[in-house]
C-alpha cells in the first residue's frame, strides 16, 4: 500500500512514533491548523486528547481519514453528528488506564474511610489526636460504570473486602466477575444503601449530569462520592450543596466541567471535597504506552486488520465483549 | 469453681464486660493501685494497654494472676523477666487489628504512589498541576513481620499487584499464601530492591532497633518506608536523617518512640514524613470487639479449655501455626 499520511494533533510534549518511520508521513497539527489538513491525512491521532477542535473541524464531504485514534478512554471531546455518520473508524485508549485509575480509586477510598487528610491537618498542626475510623471491609460500593475502568475499579475494591454493586447501561445477570451487573435505572435503588458511590461512566448524552440533586439526595448521609469519569457527569453546584449542607460525608473529584480548574472556582475550597488535576490513570510512562498502542493499532491498519479498541460511535465507548 | 477475680487495668472507657456478670468478681484499678492488686486477682485483663506498669508491679512471688490477657497485638510493654518465667499465660488481642491495619497501610501506600499528599497542599494553593505518579502494580515491598498482621498486609498489597516479600524470624520455605517467607538475616538482601518497606514487627529483643542507618542506607532513594508495629523498631533520628538527606523517599510512622508525641518532637515536620497518632487498627467498634474477644476467652477459662491466642512469652508475640 502507498504511504500512509498520519496527523497528529498536539505536540506538546510529542508522541514517540519510531516505529512508524519510513511507513507513513507524520505531520503534527495544533487547533488551528487542523481544519486545514484533515483532509490530506489517512489516520488521525488525536495526541492531545483534551482538544474538542476535532468537533469543530470534522469535514463534512470530500475526503477525511478513514481511521481517528484518540489517546484518552472517553470520547466524548471528538464525537460530532458528521464524524458519528462517518464510515472513520475510531479507536482509543483502552488497556492504558484502568489498573492506576483503579489503584487511585482505591486509595481515595481508604484515605476518606482512615481520616488520612484530618490527621494530615492534625499534623501541621503538631497535634496528637487519636480517632476511630472506619473498617473498609464490609462496606458497600456503587460503581457507575461497567467499561473495563469501572470493572478495574469494582475488582480492586472486591479485593480489598468491600462489596460492590457495578451499574451499566443494561443488566447483566451472568457477568463472569461481578455476577449481577446492574441496569442505569436500578441506580436510583443501590444509591441509598452506598458508603461509596464511583463515577467512571462514559459521557453520553444519557449520562450527562447524571449526578445532580436527585442523586445526592438518594445517598445516606455516611455516603462519599468520587469522579474519575468526566466532569459533566456531575452537577457540580449541586455536589457543592450536598457537601455543605452535610448530606454526604465528603466527596473526591478528579474531573471538571471546566478544566483546569480557574483558581477561583468555589470548588477548591468546599468542606470534605478532594480535588486533584485530573491525574488518576496518568502514571509514569504513560505516554510511551500511549504511543506503543497508537503503533500497535497502526501495526494492524497497514496490515489490513481489524483495529483494537473500536469505539461504537453512536454508544460513545467501546462496548466490552 | 469459685467465683473469679478479674482485675482490670484502665478504666478510660471502661470496657463492657457483661458477659461476665454473676460470674467473676470484676475489679478496676489504675497504675498506682496495680501493685496492691495483683495478689488478690486470677486474671488481669490489661485494657489500657499502652500501660507499662505490669513490669514494675508483677509480684516475683507469692499469689498472682495465672493469665493476663492485653487488648493488644504487641505484648511488648507487659513482659518481664518475672512474668516471662512464671506459669502465667498471657493472650493477646490477635484478631481484631489485622483487617483495619492492613488497609491502612495499603492506603498509605497508594497515598504515596500517587502522591495524595502534593495534591492536598496544591489544592490548599488553589494550583491546578498536573503529575505523573506510579502505577502501584508490578512494584515490590518487603513487608518485616510474618505474624498476623504483617500477613493481612503482605495478602492486601498482593491483591493491588505488589510483589511481597515477606520476612519473619525465621525462613518457611513453603508458606501456602507467601510460597517462600524469608529469615530475618535475608533483610539485609531484600532492601535494595524495595520499592515499600513496611514495617509490622513485634517488638523484642532482636527487633528493637533495626530500622537505623545501616537499613536505610541499604534501601534505594525510590524507597518509601511505614512503621505500623512500634516506634522503637525504628531509630528516629536516623529516619529523619534518611528522609532529609534524600536517601529514601518518604515515610509514614504510626508508632513513635514515645507516645503521645510532643509537640516539640522534630518528627512532626521532617520533609516527607506523614505522621499519624497509632490509629491505625482502631476502626469504628474497637473496643467492643476487644471486649468481646476476652469475654471469649474467660468463656475458655471459665470452661477449662485451652485459651486463644497464647502469647510465646519468650518469643514476645503468637507464633503461627
Amino acid at each position: 500500500m502507498s504511504e500512509s499520511t498520519v496527523l497528529v494533533l498536539g505536540s506538546d510534549p510529542p508522541p514517540t512514533l519510531d516505529r512508524l518511520t519510513g511507513r507513513a508521513r507524520v505531520i503534527f497539527t495544533d487547533e488551528a491548523g487542523l481544519a486545514g489538513r484533515l483532509p490530506t491525512a489517512d489516520v488521525l491521532l488525536a495526541w492531545d486528547f483534551t482538544s474538542e477542535a476535532i468537533r469543530e473541524a470534522w469535514p463534512e464531504r470530500g475526503p477525511k481519514p478513514r481511521w481517528v485514534h484518540t489517546a484518552s478512554a472517553g470520547v466524548d471531546q471528538l464525537l460530532c453528528p458528521a464524524l458519528i455518520a462517518d464510515d472513520t473508524v475510531v479507536t482509543n485508549a483502552r488497556g492504558v488506564f484502568e489498573q492506576p485509575i483503579a489503584e487511585y480509586v482505591a486509595g481515595l477510598v481508604i484515605a476518606m474511610a482512615k481520616d488520612f487528610y484530618g490527621s494530615w491537618e492534625l499534623q501541621r498542626q503538631r497535634r496528637w489526636r487519636h480517632r476511630e475510623t472506619l473498617r473498609l471491609a464490609g462496606t458497600r460500593a456503587v460503581v457507575v460504570g461497567s467499561g473495563p475502568i469501572g470493572r478495574a475499579i469494582g475488582t480492586t475494591l472486591l479485593a480489598l473486602g468491600v462489596k460492590v454493586d457495578l451499574v451499566g447501561r443494561r443488566a447483566r445477570p451472568d457477568d463472569p466477575h461481578f455476577g449481577l451487573v446492574h441496569a442505569s435505572d436500578a441506580l436510583n435503588g443501590l444509591l441509598p444503601h452506598a458508603d461509596w458511590v464511583i463515577c467512571a461512566a462514559p459521557l453520553t448524552d444519557a449520562t450527562r449530569g447524571l449526578f445532580g440533586k436527585e442523586a445526592f439526595g438518594l445517598m445516606p448521609p455516611r455516603a462519599r462520592f468520587v469522579n474519575v469519569g468526566r466532569g459533566p457527569l456531575v452537577v457540580e453546584p449541586d455536589l457543592i450543596a450536598a457537601l455543605r449542607e452535610w448530606r454526604i460525608a465528603a466527596a473526591a473529584l478528579d474531573v471538571f466541567e471546566q478544566e483546569p480548574l480557574p483558581a477561583d472556582s468555589p470548588l477548591w475550597d468546599v468542606p470534605h471535597l478532594i480535588v486533584s488535576p485530573h491525574m488518576s490513570g496518568d502514571t509514569l510512562g504513560w505516554r510511551d504506552a500511549l504511543a506503543q498502542q497508537f503503533q500497535d493499532n497502526f501495526d494492524r491498519w497497514a496490515a489490513g486488520e481489524p483495529l483494537a479498541n473500536v469505539v461504537d460511535k453512536r454508544l460513545g465507548y467501546v462496548p466490552v465483549q
